[in-house]
């Protein structure tokens, strides 16, 4: 099944910056094989929903071999059997 | 990777009423054999975060077999390293 | 205007446990006045829209003049006109 | 005091297209003067924490007044006071 998603991560307790777990979050989604677009707050991202959801764990798992502590992420789908989801078409 | 979760479920274009998919939703959760706790503003879950992204992929299958257009998910999701996460490690 | 709304707050940079700044806002919610209902993943509250958004100022306003770095909130809000909204109306 | 933001909403029970409701509440978000982003899950935005907030009111009360019956919005929100917050900032 097709999908659009957000996602945001936010690591606890590494510090005031968060600048290198989002940059590594962000190019996992990119190596995924998703379309990936990136914005202030979050990633947006186009693909199949079990893509999406293997990526998101994907984060959680390298972020935490690498080092992290906590993580909590944000995470909106979005899915309709009326026509193919799209980011390009939630625009106006 | 045990995980805690937050899911909520809203139905684009169903009815001003969600009612009745949200207790879907709900009940998909607890069938996936989750710990979860349904508030006003949606589940809380605890589990291995596997189950929790492939019961969220569940939801989403079964409501729109089940009629539901467009649907759009809101999900929290927690892990940590330093000790085992809870529902009720996060209260205080 | 009534509304429902969730407000969770994370604290980023303030360590790994975020136990004290939630208690804080949670404890600013119920001096609000507010109708304020504590879960695993945030604060429902009940009220008038105004008091819930001057009290979400006032979580940032006295976090930050206690030490808090940098902080971060999640919050949704619910109205709607066809009846009054409540938390006990979006439970089943 | 400065703040970035991201507010999405969703009018429900409007139909299965929310585009009209979506692009009233980035117009009111540009008339609030806020430097507003749009992009596929929301409008990102930056300025004064109580200007946004008065216009997420706003949307409620115009969006309402225009004959939309219920209305779920998101809105993230994050302030600092090691430097000031930007939209910019956020990204890498």
């Amino acid at each position: 099944m097709k999908a659009v998603a957000e996602i945001q991560i936010i690591p606890i307790g590494s510090g005031v910056s968060v600048r290198k777990e989002v940059q590594r979050a962000h190019a996992i989604l990119e190596d995924s094989g998703l379309n990936a677009q990136l914005h202030s707050y979050g990633t947006n991202v186009e693909g199949d929903l079990e893509d999406i959801l293997r990526a998101v764990q994907r984060i959680h798992e390298t972020l935490h071999a690498e080092g992290t502590v906590r993580l909590s992420t944000f995470l909106k789908i979005g899915t309709r059997t009326d026509k193919e989801p799209s980011l390009a078409g939630k625009l106006f």
